[in-house]
This record gives C-alpha cells, sequence and structure tokens, in this order.
C-alpha cells in the first residue's frame, strides 16, 4: 500500500473551478440588503495642513447617507509596534501624501458619493514635501512627523564577527551600489471592504486579507470595540502579496461610515485607489562591499540599504531588515554588517511585499558575478561555493535545520545547460543565475500560533475550523488535503470554515508563505488528535492496540490484515452512542527567539524554517530596440515536500512572473512630485500569461524535520532568485553589469552605447 | 462575596431589544444576491391519485426559473424512524390532504411565481376521504397508506401493576370520555426557508428551526448530499412550540429549486399556509377510567386514547405516547394501563405540540375532581394526596431525582387563596386547580448530546459556539449567562455562535424545552475547562493550588485574598505566549434507556429531569352570553433553579396564554371535509396581550441534582396545567364538568341550559 493517499500527489485544487468558470465571488461582489456605496475623499496634495472640513453641502446631498471626517474618531494614531504608532486612518492635522484618505462618504449609489465627495470643501495649508530618499535626508528638509527626526523612521543595525578584518584578509574587495525604484502589488482583486453592525454593536467585516486575526485586533483598538464584537471575514481574495496583512484606512472608514448610517457599506477601490492607497513596494538604495577569497568564498560584507518608506511606518521597521536576512540565509559569511534605513517622504506608503528588495537582492548576486570574473571563477560555481547548508547557523544565529540550496544550483545548472552556454552563448545572448531564501516559519503580528478545530458529523465526514487564510496560493486545498490524508477521507469529506475571526480560532496569518508550515502543522494535529478518539474505539472493539490501526478509504483498519476494518461513520456513530467526544483540536507555534526588540537588531532564531531556490533565466536582447527576449527559466526550489506538486509548479511560475518577467523587466511607478503616473495596466505593465517564456521547475525536497509531511514553503523563493536571474542574464548578454532596476530598453540601450564609446575609446 | 454573578437574576436578555425595536431579522427578511421567489403547487383534494402534472405552459412564462415536482426526486419516503418511513415531499401517486405540495415554482417575483402555479395542470382522480377518527376506523374506510392496516399509524401499549385488580379493590371508580378538536401552533413567524448551492455543491438553507442538526440529518438522506455539505442556519426565530423540529417540505422544494435554477430561492409562507400545511395539533377521543380509593389516592386507572394523526406519521409516533407520561410522572399510581392509538385521516400532519393533549390532561384532571366531589374531598387536596414525589420511581419506571409538585400546589393554593374561595364563591364564579408533569431532560433525534466550544479571544473576551437554538424562549441569553458566570466574565464579553450545522458541534435540539438543561450543562462544562486552563496558569504565577482561586469581574484572584489577581486578558495572553490551548469543549448527554422501541412501549428512564407545574384560575362566567372571564391566574412551576428568573415568569405567562387562555376559551380549527375554515387570525382567534388576566407567578425551585445550577425548564408544565385549572374553574363556575374542549360560550350556553332543564326535572 502506498503511504500517502493525497500528499505528494498533484491534485485538481478545491477551488480551482469556481475560478476558472467565474462562479468564485470576491469582496466586491458582496450585497447586503440595503447597503450603501462608500467611497474615500482623498488628499491632492502630497503634504498639507488641513484648515477646516466643510461637509455642510455634502450632507445636504440627498441620497447621502453618512459622511465621516476626522471628528468623527477620536485621533488616535495606529502603528504595528507602540513606537511606529503614527498613522491617523483619518488625519486631524496633515495630510502627508497624495491619496491620503480625508473624509469618507456612505450613499445610495455610486454618482450620489462620488458628488458628495465632490461637495466636501477642504481647506488645505501647502506645505514642503520631499520625494526621495536623497532630499527628504537633507538638512533642513522638511519633516514629515516630530517623532523621527531627519526623517529617519527606524535603523537597523546587523554587526556580526570582525567586518573590518574581514576585509583586510580578503583577496579581492569591491563595492557597489545598486538602486530600485518602487513596485506595485497589483493584485488581481483591487481592494474592497464591506461592513455591517448589527443591533448589539457587532461590527461584521469583509475584505481580502491575509490573516483576519492580524485585521481583528488593530480594528478593535481603532474603533474601540471589544475584540468579541469584531467578526473579520474574507470571501474569495484574488492576490495579497504581502499588501493585506494590516488594518487599512478603508477598513475603518467603512465601519464608521456603516455605523453612522446603520446601514451596511461597501468601499469598492478603483484600480487607481488599489495602487496608490493599499501599498507600494520599498525603494531601495543600496550600498554593498563585499570580500572574496581567492576561491570566491565570501569573507567580509558591509551593506547600507536606504529604503523609502513613504508617508507612515506600516510594516516598513519590519522589512527593513528583510532582505538582509534573505541574503544571509542563502549565503554563508562569517563577518558581515548591515546598516538598513527607512525614510519618510510625501509618497504613499511602503510595506512587506513577496519580493521585498530587488535593488538590495540583484545587487548581492550581481556583484558575486563581477567578483567571479575577476577571480575567473563562473557565476553558478560561485553559488555553490558561498551556499547555505543545512545544519549552519546563519550570522544573526538562525539554526537551519534543512536546506537543499546546493541541489538546486546544481539541479538548476544541468538541466539549463550551464556549462554548455555559460560564456559560449552567441553576442547579445546571456545567462544569469539567482539565489534566495525566505523566512517561511515564524509566528508574526498576532501572540500565539496556528490553532485548528476538527468536528466530526454523523456521516463520518467532517468540518475543518481554522483562521488559516487562502489568499490564492492554494491554502485552502492545502487544509483538506491534509485533514482527509491523515482521517483516511477523501477531500470530498472535507468541509471548510476558515478565516473568520469569530468562528474561527486564532492564526498568525498567512504571510512570507507561513501557513503550510505553522497552518499545516496546527490542521495535522487536529486530525491526529481526532484519529486518536476514533482509534481507541475501533482498537477496544477489534481487541487490538491503538497503534495497530490504519485509516485509508473512509475506513478504519487493522494494518496488517486490512479486511478487518470499520467505515469511519460507523466508529463516529459509536462515540455518539457512548457520548464520547467527537472532536479535535490542534495548535502549532514555531519555536523561534523573536522579539519586538528584533526589529532593530535581530539576533537569534528568526523561523524555523527557511526555503531556499535557485533560478537560471537564458535571454537574447535585440540591440537595436533594447528589447529582451526571455528564452528558457529553469527555476528551482527547496520547498520540504512538495504536498501538492502541480500547486508547487503553479507558484514557481507565478514567481517567475512576478520576480523576473515583471519585476526585473517591466514593473515600476513613475512619479511626479508625488503623484504616481501609472497607478493602472496602461502604464505599470503586469506580464499577463502570453507574455511569459518556457519555464522547467524542478522540485527539491529536503523533508524538514518539522514541518508538515517535511513541507516548508512553494514558489516565495523562486520569485526573487528569478529578479537575480534574469538580472544576470541580461548583464550577461549585454556584457554589462547593470546596477539599476528594473532593467528596462532604455537601459539596455544606453549600456550598449557606453560600452561601444568604451571599447572605441580603449581601441580606437 | 454573593455565590453567583447572574445566575439566579433578573436580566434583560441579550435579544430583548431588537426584538423590542424591530430590529431583528427573520428568515422571511433574508436577501440574497439574485435570489428568486419560491412557491408551492398544493393539493385541492383530500384524497386523490395524481394522473399527471404537465408544466409546459409554466415553463413558458417569463421570469419562472425552475419548477420542481416528483420528476425531480427519486421519490423516497422520509419518516422519523424506519417504519415510519410514508411521506414523500413531491407525492408520485396520490396526495392525502388539501395543502399537500405537488410541485415547486421560482420565479423573479411572486407575481410570476403564483401564475406560474396557476399554469401548472395537475390531473387527479378524486378518491374517497377520511375526515374524523370515527370515520377512518369503520370497515370499509378508504385507507391512506398500504402500510398501515385500518388507518391505524401507531398502537402504544403500557400495562403496569394489575389494573383490574386495582379497579376491583378501588372505593370509587369513573369512566368518562373526553374530547377536543385541533388546534395550531399559530407561531408569530410564518414559516419560511431559504437556500442557495455553492459551486462545490454545498448547500446552505435557512429556516426557523427548534435544532438544524435535526433539519441536517434528513435533508442529507432526502436529498443525497453528504452532511458536511448541508449547512442547516436560523436567523430570528419567532415560535418553534414543537412545530419547526421536522424536514419540511419546503425545505425539499427550496432546496431543489436553488439547485435547478442555480440561484438563491426563498419560500414565505402565507398565514394559511403556515396553519394548514406545517403541523397541527393531534384532534384526541379520551377514554379515562380511574379507580380511588376512600382518600381519593387512585388506585388504578385505565386510558384509551385515539389522536387524528392527520395524513402522514411526522413526529406522532412520538406524541402518542406523550400526554400519558406526562399524567405518570405528574401523579402517583400503581396500577395503570394505556392504549394510545393514532389513526390516519385526510387532514394535515399532526406532530409534538407544547401543549399537547388537552383532551387527555384535562380530562385526567376534571375526572379527578368529579370523584373529589363525590368523596367530599376538594381538587386542591386530591391533587395533593396524588402528588409525584421526589425519589418516586414513575410506572414506567424513570427515577424522579427532583420534584416540587407539593410546593407549587401549596403555594398555588395559598396565594389564589383557595380555601377561602372554593366552594364559596358567588353564582357564576369558579376556580379550579390542574396540575402537570413534563420531561425535560432526554436526548431525541439525533444521536449524542449536546457539545459546546468556548474559544477566548485575545482580550479575555470569548466566543461560544453551541448548536442551541433560541426559538423565542430564551436560550441565546442562557447560553451566554451560564458562560459569562463560569468565567467570571460580563455577558457583554460573550460572543455566541449558535445553530450552524457547518460551525456549531451537534445538539440534540430546542424540544420539550431542554436545552437548559442538556445545553446548558453542555456550555458550562466547556467554561469549566476553559476555566480550568486558565486557572492553571494563573496557580503557577501566584504560587498557589488551582482549587484556590476563583473568577469574577474579568479578573482571576485567590479567593481567600482577592487582591491579588490578575485579569482574564491577561491569562489569556500568558496562554498564548507559551503557546497553551486556549480554547474549551464541553458535552453532555443526559443518562436514559430511551430506546426506538420505547415509542410503542416505553418502559425504563425516559429524561434525566422532570418539571412539575400547578395552576389555579378563577373565573366569571356570563350565563347570558356564555362569555367567560378570567379573574386571576396563579402559576407556579418547579424549575429547578431559576436562571433568569423575569425569563421565566415571562414563560409562565405565555404558558398560560398558550394551555389556558387560548388553548381552553377561543382556540381550535374548524372543518369542512378536510379543509380549515379557519386558517387566520380572523377565525382562529390567539389571544393578545390586551385578552390576558392578571397573572400571579410562583417560581419554586428543587435544584435538581444533575441540572446546570439545578435548574430544569421554565413553562411547559404551566402551559398545560394551565389548560386544567381554566378547564376546572369553569365546570366550577357553570356547576358542570366539560368533557369537549375548548370550552367555548356556545357549550357553556349549552350546558346552562341543560342544567336548568335538569333540575327543573328534578325541582317541577
Amino acid at each position: 500500500m502506498e503511504k500517502f493517499s493525497y500528499i505528494g500527489k498533484d491534485m485538481k485544487r478545491i477551488d480551482a473551478t469556481c475560478k476558472a468558470t467565474g462562479e468564485a465571488l470576491f469582496t466586491a461582489d458582496l450585497a447586503l440588503p440595503r447597503m450603501l456605496v462608500g467611497k474615500a475623499l482623498r488628499s491632492p496634495h502630497a503634504h498639507a495642513r488641513i484648515l477646516a472640513i466643510d461637509t455642510t453641502q455634502a450632507e445636504k446631498l440627498p441620497g447621502v447617507k453618512a459622511i465621516v471626517t476626522a471628528k468623527d474618531t477620536d485621533g488616535d494614531k495606529w502603528g504595528v509596534f507602540k513606537y511606529t504608532q503614527d498613522q491617523q486612518f483619518l488625519p486631524t492635522e496633515k495630510v502627508r501624501y497624495v491619496g491620503e484618505e480625508v473624509a469618507g462618504v456612505a450613499a445610495v449609489d455610486e454618482d450620489t458619493a462620488l458628488e458628495a465627495l465632490s461637495l466636501i470643501a477642504v481647506t488645505y495649508e501647502v506645505l514642503p514635501a520631499v520625494y526621495t530618499i536623497e532630499d527628504a535626508l537633507a538638512p533642513g528638509a522638511p519633516q514629515l512627523h516630530d517623532v523621527y527626526p531627519n526623517n529617519i523612521n527606524v535603523h537597523v543595525v546587523i554587526d556580526v564577527g570582525d567586518v573590518k578584518k574581514g576585509f583586510t584578509e580578503s583577496f579581492l574587495v569591491r563595492e557597489d551600489t545598486f538602486t530600485a525604484p518602487e513596485d506595485a502589488y497589483f493584485q488581481g482583486e483591487p481592494y474592497a471592504v464591506a461592513a455591517q453592525f448589527d443591533h448589539s454593536g457587532n461590527l461584521e467585516i469583509w475584505m481580502p486579507n491575509a490573516g483576519p486575526h492580524l485585521k481583528a485586533k488593530p480594528l478593535s483598538n481603532v474603533l474601540k470595540i471589544p475584540l468579541n464584537k469584531v467578526r473579520v471575514r474574507k470571501i474569495t481574495i484574488g492576490g495579497a502579496f504581502g499588501g493585506r496583512s494590516e488594518i487599512s484606512p478603508a477598513d475603518v472608514i467603512c465601519a464608521l461610515l456603516a455605523k453612522k448610517a446603520q446601514r451596511p457599506v461597501k468601499i469598492v477601490y478603483t484600480r487607481e485607489e488599489n495602487t496608490v492607497c493599499t501599498r507600494q513596494a520599498h525603494a531601495m538604495i543600496t550600498q554593498i562591499k563585499t570580500g572574496v577569497d581567492k576561491e570566491g568564498r565570501v569573507v567580509a560584507r558591509d551593506i547600507t540599504c536606504h529604503m523609502d518608506g513613504g508617508a507612515y511606518s506600516s510594516t516598513g521597521p519590519i522589512a527593513t531588515s528583510v532582505p538582509f536576512l534573505c541574503m544571509e540565509q542563502a549565503y554563508r559569511m562569517e563577518n558581515v554588517r548591515y546598516n538598513g534605513y527607512r525614510i519618510l517622504t510625501n509618497k504613499p506608503i511602503r510595506g512587506m511585499f513577496r519580493t521585498h528588495g530587488r535593488g538590495f537582492a540583484c545587487g548581492v548576486d550581481i556583484q558575486l558575478d563581477m567578483l567571479g570574473e575577476a577571480l575567473g571563477i563562473n557565476p553558478l560555481t560561485m553559488r555553490l561555493r558561498n551556499a547555505r547548508q543545512t545544519g549552519d547557523l546563519t550570522p544573526t544565529k538562525s539554526y537551519v535545520a534543512s536546506c537543499g540550496l546546493t541541489e538546486t544550483i546544481e539541479k538548476t545548472g544541468k538541466m539549463s545547460r550551464w556549462a554548455e552556454k555559460f560564456g559560449k552563448l552567441p553576442p547579445y545572448h546571456g545567462i544569469g543565475i539567482g539565489c534566495n531564501s525566505v523566512q517561511t516559519g515564524f509566528p508574526m503580528g498576532i501572540r500565539g500560533g496556528s490553532q485548528a478545530f476538527i468536528k466530526l458529523n454523523e456521516d463520518g465526514g467532517v468540518t475543518v475550523i481554522t483562521g488559516i487564510v487562502d489568499n490564492g496560493q492554494g491554502n485552502d486545498h492545502m487544509i483538506v488535503q491534509i485533514a482527509a490524508e491523515e482521517l483516511g477521507l477523501t477531500p470530498d469529506d472535507v468541509q471548510l470554515i476558515s478565516a473568520d475571526t469569530e468562528v474561527t480560532p486564532s492564526d498568525p496569518g498567512s504571510y512570507s508563505m507561513c501557513e503550510t508550515f505553522i497552518g499545516g502543522n496546527a490542521v495535522r494535529l487536529a486530525a491526529l488528535d481526532v484519529k486518536k478518539k476514533l482509534f481507541r474505539i475501533v482498537a477496544e472493539e477489534f481487541g487490538v492496540g491503538e497503534g495497530e490501526l490504519s485509516a485509508k478509504n473512509r475506513k478504519i483498519f487493522i494494518t496488517k490484515d486490512p479486511q478487518q476494518s470499520m467505515s469511519i461513520a460507523k466508529a463516529v456513530r459509536m462515540a455518539l452512542t457512548r457520548n464520547e467526544s467527537i472532536s479535535g483540536e490542534g495548535s502549532y507555534w514555531p519555536k523561534v527567539d523573536w522579539k519586538r526588540e528584533w526589529v532593530k537588531n535581530p539576533y537569534g532564531q528568526l523561523s524555523e524554517t527557511f526555503s531556499f531556490g535557485t533560478v537560471i533565466c537564458e535571454v537574447k536582447v535585440d540591440p537595436e530596440t533594447g528589447q529582451v527576449e526571455v528564452l528558457e527559466v529553469t527555476a528551482s526550489q527547496d520547498v520540504g515536500h512538495a504536498l501538492n506538486p502541480k500547486v508547487v509548479e503553479g507558484q514557481f511560475e507565478g514567481g517567475v512572473a512576478m520576480g523576473g518577467q515583471g519585476g526585473m523587466l517591466t514593473e515600476y511607478l513613475q512619479w511626479h512630485e508625488g503623484r504616481v503616473l501609472t497607478p493602472t495596466q496602461l502604464g505599470y505593465l503586469v506580464p499577463l500569461a502570453i507574455d511569459m517564456p518556457k519555464i522547467n521547475d524542478i522540485i527539491v525536497e529536503t523533508n524538514d524535520p518539522k514541518g508538515p509531511y517535511g513541507a516548508k514553503e512553494a514558489g516565495m523563493s523562486v520569485a526573487m532568485s528569478a529578479a537575480q536571474a534574469y538580472c544576470g542574464a541580461i548583464s550577461n548578454a549585454v556584457g554589462v553589469y547593470f546596477h539599476e532596476y528594473p532593467i528596462t530598453p532604455d537601459k539596455i540601450l544606453k549600456a550598449i552605447e557606453e560600452k561601444k564609446r568604451e571599447t572605441e575609446k580603449s581601441n580606437p
């Protein structure tokens, strides 16, 4: 008999059909009786003092049911940490970016709501603003918040080993600066929120979110409603990518409007609002100094990174250390220093992002290529020599329990025929490699881990009750698959109640692809708890030990004599007639050293597990147009154990699209004085399926000792590695190492031009 | 410090405000996007063969989205027990009562749905029908079902002691026949059901129900959908009274329509449909023979009862023994025989009813009065001499763990000044007494007892997750009150998720007022489980034993040194950081001997607890009009422990309204050939608040050893006792013992007339 019925098998996701047919409903589709349309009035200024808000005319407009301004709040400031409490969801004194919420309106229809917005008169005193890291740091620059002198929101310091000595002992040292502008999350589903209050003052609120419990606590705090009266829910979610974790001003405005109007209210963002007013990724300027020995092994590294945080803290303080941590997980080094600065500017708020820090990660990797070239070592070998290994401690002292990075490098190298290609390709053809790692087993945002309930129905079917959110990555299927596997049921026997703070127990949220490791473990433990109870009954009935039993095909049977079996339905009925519990519980909390001080100075076990990825990319560059044609991508990741290989491959391919095809070729925001010029797909170019190259997927399995069935996460390490590989490949094709990302045709043409001039200079 | 913070205190029910203001929403208020209006086509014949159903014309009507007939079913028959499976929800061969469902239509609006109904052509062959018990039993009578020869649906036999010998040894024996026609449940909320299917074939269905799990299992069976894909829910419920327990044809039709139309469908019954096509109470003919000794103690009793069951089994087979069981619980006797017959007629279906068996119970009581009169013993003394006592075994061998019947008799007697009034009132004034008992702690319909989950929120608030339904009697408040009391929280800290088969664990349902005893115990045990976990943490922190702690006012403290305390919120946060479980579970299943064979021959422990009630009623009869003016009612019941005395009193008063004021004065259905002539309030007179007399409530507490805080149920024993007391009082006023109920003015005038004639005859 096979070990697993479902784990490790290609399965159609339980949500596949409804998404393919369009039957899946999203928050914007939600219709509640007597529901009003909500809209937010937004600041047209990047920095201005609010002198007055006059809503008199708007209130008189027929069909307007409620208007809220800062007057309807008590002016509290919100932040993820105590020392980052700097954001009012309806500001009382100042607006700090173009698009910041100033007022909210609920009306009987959209036209009326929009007309009401135009009737609200806000008197501003426009203030000088800063739009770049450099300007924000300049002496005498306008200050965004009193509590952050020089506009420095947070300064992360890491200093391990002896960096100075390391450089002294290095055979070769290089120092480069890399830059990348902001990119957008561009979720398929624009942000939407619907809220209603019942007659007992209970708030029920729906929105796409990465974790309802992550939303509930701050909503409870800000709205001053006890946590048990805040019910955060979700419908189908069309992508998060790190941008759906926190409370949003729209959540608060929608709830305030619903309360004031005493009717349900729904706010649906336009595409422009979703780009500008949810979250954006940080622009970064990264100085990297790396010293290597003769074999290309990194001896010392010193990185200073400045991130443009926009106007408020958001999750930015946590994000300030993440690019460094990903890097130190992927590559060995003993002496390393990091200074990470998050700088505030009068631009929209920046948060955690699935491929957070292209400028940083591509810099690290492309510099390895430069050093390798100087030493005569090819990029793939440079990665192999520096690759993290199982059993290592990272510089900040995380123990790495499983690491398949070397295997991913070797396998992608082999499949992409690296050895036959690198340095041997025709002109303007290039091949590049990138490696990265993601921490994917740590608790965030909420105390406690993930907990799951499983209740058994009379006919042997079960209901799994869990806080886990599916943002599109397949978590719903993962939960059902694990429960079915462990209980010997079919996925059809498993009903799922997920991500509803009133019903489902606490869960830290679906960020950093942690749900497989954390939530998956909780669900598995709950299933084991149920199974134990059922086995006890069957064991007694058959007169055997509980350890002699197995569950499969809706039956519990004696492992050595499968004919001796009892249907699970019968075992449930026996439990019922004996008045025994027919429910189970499981909870999982990764053991880490995470503390709040960590934000500024991370040290100790960061995560219980890490994923590792390698991508190799082959491109052809058109020297006339600067266009890049991606010929082939090979993506590999150590996923621990691929629970559903088809889903894992889908995540790899989505990662290549996001990190490489979009992130390194076309995606970036264009600005004019703090105003986004490219908020829609007309200007912000997200790759479509038709734009994608051929992708080879290689799944590497290391069976993490603590992962559920050995699993970690799928696709996140590939996403960033793809950016690095694309960068390497284009640099290799053009023969110039790019320092500014993404690598758009104009930069390529300019590089080709400069290279020609230099070649002409040296060969006049 | 007081023992309890909330238990035993008068509290405003958590649902009071929303019901008083009209904010509470019922199933009929439910609006789902794209929802269709559903309607049922009903038989105009009491008995007919269906030859053909032609839906062609109806299908062509624009706006009609789905039509279902028996063709859309597989013709399965449903019943509570295997041997009572006799009802098709859309019959394939015959209709058996006027109003039976024949087809269903879903259309865009009500007008279109009604027009579509008129376009469905059903060809019937009308069959001879039977409308009374006598006709149904007559030789050669038309037969309703092949499986029930002579139209006898069920025959219950009980024979305890030696009845023949008992009569021989009796000092006085009487035999009488008592009759009562059908009454209607007349819930404030007409029946309504809304159903929708999601893209995975999951059915979500809302309706007023007495237990969602009671509905889910038969819906799963009939619709052939696994139990985990049937989600039964409820909104606010406007009364059940025993009539919302079972699956209804409307549930099945609505689900079939929703499936066929692929859109949500809602069916809302008219008042006429609610009266005719949900459930009605059984008409009964009861022959009672009672022998007593010189002191009025019952020595032997022999009862034969024929109940008119209407066209199908429904819960009728269970209901056939209930009037007897209530009686044997209330009154002691050693030799007793019972033959209960449920007879099928071509009339609507009869089910369990809150005051099931007026004809039976009033007969028993009024015969006691007659026997007492003959012996010179007043009615109150007759009851005291026969009253059930704590520690007794009933004739069918139920152990009675707590019984305050004697106390209720004594206290009502005292407060109503019985001794000063009985036999001493002016002409046409009368006083009467009735006693009854209800089994209120037994599992029904579903295997297993009630189970509850409690989950703790980060701020110390909790969510209680339970299958318990509130039909209007206050169960929601009861749950919240118990959880708050046990956990030392306020009711506001407790959020309630109830009665949703997908989310809430199994529960037997809210019938016979069992939820306080069964569900209340489960919630209390869940709260104790949570408390134990919290106490463990606090005890460790304070270095004391867990037994030294108490919880009150959101704090856990050392009982002997309350200053040493920790907030519950802090204890929760400590649990979270220690990764300890922050949820609890409790389940309760009354230990009884209930088996399926019991339906026909009950024997052994029927229920774990019983309530006992006494009502005394004083009336004035107008000899000119036959109108009864109720001067005062004194109602008392042994409720075990009154958890919320205000609610208990409300239940007493509702019981008097239903059993006495309505049930004995005005409420009965009028018929013409199987057709209800009085389906609305125009003809069926339900007492309004303004019609109610002064009521004195006396709560008697016996602290049941197994009840939660000693509680049993509130009001059900009062409801039937009220009918008996009204009957006794009117009989006492007129000087004639009434044998036919309700006692309407025409019967009173006739009795006065006859009495006059007799008096004239004996004094010519």
